[in-house]
């Protein structure tokens, strides 16, 4: 066997053209340098996970298990959704292998090449990247001030939205906004796929309730996951559909991966089922709130004058609209150099822009003696940006 | 908001015309109605499996990981491929959710609509929908009697090939078979992608080298599972894929569930370096083969004068090819009525076929007592078709 690149290239399919490592995991490679201040990924703080131990766990969990999930944890999360406003039964939740799994099943129930397909601008850059892969157009809508004509005109196969704690930008729809969605998905028959998973990172007092349950005729989907709110390591994650839509997602789980994590999904279970549970929660937004608080004192400090931004009311991350529209990749290059990493803003937009002006930097990860740090170093390249 | 069924179809994907529920899996859910006899899944024996505990494991685990799996399970696995004979670096390793996870991402990287793949006749079901799923046009070919211009006229963009206890056949290729099938491949330049969930349920000596270690020039996905050997809930497999194909293969995981579960794969490390390992694969395999010259002796009494079969040298399954050419989907309605339920041939055909007179036996999940019950029942309706 040799193991040096074949003399015949292989041949690829032809969505393979749409395939890039995902410049998120390519910077999260380098965070791990010695001395990198990291406002780039969404980490959650390592001290907020729970000890997690199988001692009652029995052995039937490891055997092969339902594509659906486990029924006793579906029936939980069916009650969780309808405490949040979303009338869903527990036939209609699927356990996901983190919420990066719906992604991929609802690209491949709808998206054939030159499908449109609506999203936020900007947006979830590995949602985008999957869409992409799949053959998708985007129409990008703005969901605060939507053109509901606008959207109707293309006909997109579905749209995609993070109502709650938006990544990247950080906002949060509030009643009238969430209202006007719903009804414009369910004039136009589009159904909606709601992204909803940093809901639980709730800072100030918000609107939060699922659009999913304000629509009336539109099919839905809307996802959660357990990264944000217990351990990403877990990799698990749910959705729920509506019946017309449910079905396909089940065979499409099937197909790629027959069922999720058992011990995972055994482990959450004893976690919703914890009477602390809900205080933990609190406690976790309690102090991610601090961070948020004091991260953005020293972005006031060094970019009061650079930058605009808006507080965001929950979630991981401050979206910077720097007053000058340079070339936020180029900024990073710089930046890693001066061992700070962030998120450029150009892999957020569906279009391609050359240079957008805006960051995503993640506030949970850093300490305070980091940001402060960081964010000056930051600050000085972007004033001495050529 | 209301459950019922949209007045408007959602618009799917052309893919979509493809997607059916898996037989395996419709069946499973028929199997556990009290008094089943289930010949019908690959379940590993419950009480095989490991006692589990995270006592010692580190909480760095929970966080969010590499997309290619953790580096030591990656040097662990590679280790174990040089050693099987398939010369690899475990820079070639990636980590997967189950194997199934790995037909979806080959499929993924090589399939449009109409693409050719080469599949042995019959071969494991899910992988002729996977493929089917995302375009494929099958080129069936016989890996024991390889006809290789055959194959090489089609120019199928990939072979796919369970060389070691086949699912469904049971068979094992002898070495100058895998010479061949390597020398095929080789010569077309045609990529192998080898699964070979089964090669530790080994109960008669035989050649279990990888064909992938016997490529000179073919690119080439080798893929194995931990389901097997020690338990399925944890939902891990594993691929090594030569330095051409590694990179959008890890893309492509990325893409579609960020990483595998974490916890699963500190576990599965724990037991790969724990040293009664290898005593524990023995016994596994010495129960088994016990299960099977059980099943066989029973076989024997019921259709010795209504089948042929070959004895499977590793694996879980017997493959009869009964003296009439019956369709035996029909036979698993009657033989679900009776409480007896195996798994149908004809899905594991890449062609349509109406009525193929075989059918796939599980040995591993039935007791001594309930084989002889159902086989017996099976038997009778056999004899009874009309």
């Amino acid at each position: 066997m040799n193991p040096s690149p074949p003399t015949h290239p292989a041949h690829f399919s032809t969505r393979t053209r749409y395939l890039h490592p995902s410049p998120i995991r390519e910077i999260l490679s380098v965070v791990n340098r010695p001395g990198m201040i990291s406002f780039a990924g969404g980490l959650p703080a390592l001290d907020s996970f729970p000890r997690f131990n199988l001692d009652s766990m029995p052995q039937e969990i490891l055997q092969y298990g339902p594509s659906e999930g486990e029924w006793a944890l579906r029936q939980r999360i069916a009650e969780e959704l309808q405490e949040r406003g979303l009338q869903c039964t527990a036939e209609q939740v699927l356990i996901l292998s983190g919420s990066q799994q719906g992604i991929d099943l609802v690209a491949k129930l709808f998206i054939d090449p030159g499908t449109a397909v609506a999203v936020e601008s900007p947006t979830y850059l590995a949602a985008l990247q999957v869409f992409r892969f799949f053959g998708a157009r985007f129409v990008a809508y703005d969901a605060e001030k939507l053109d509901v004509h606008a959207m109707q005109r293309e006909k997109p196969v579905f749209a995609y939205a993070i109502p709650t704690f938006q990544n990247p930008s950080g906002r949060c729809l509030d009643a009238t906004q969430r209202d006007a969605l719903a009804a414009a998905c369910d004039a136009a028959r589009i159904p909606l796929f709601e992204d909803d998973p940093y809901r639980d990172l709730v800072y100030d007092s918000c609107e939060r309730g699922p659009v999913c349950g304000r629509l009336q005729r539109a099919p839905w989907i809307y996802q959660g996951s357990f990264s944000k709110s217990l351990a990403p390591g877990l990799r698990l994650g749910y959705l729920a559909a509506s019946p017309d839509l449910l079905p396909f997602l089940t065979s499409l789980k099937q197909a790629a991966d027959l069922h999720s994590n058992r011990v995972s999904q055994w482990l959450v279970l004893q976690q919703l089922n914890d009477p602390a549970r809900s205080r933990h929660l609190d406690e976790l937004a309690q102090r991610y709130r601090q961070r948020r608080d004091n991260f953005e004192m020293a972005l006031r400090r060094h970019f009061g004058d650079l930058a605009s931004w808006k507080t965001p009311p929950g979630g991981l991350f401050f979206w910077l609209t720097l007053n000058r529209r340079i070339d936020t990749r180029q900024l990073l290059s710089e930046a890693i150099e001066e061992s700070v990493a962030f998120m450029p803003g150009e892999p957020f937009l569906p279009v391609d822009v050359d240079s957008c002006g805006q960051l995503r930097l993640n506030f949970s990860h850093a300490s305070e003696a980091q940001a402060e740090l960081g964010l000056g170093k930051l600050a000085a390249l972007v004033r001495g940006f050529i």
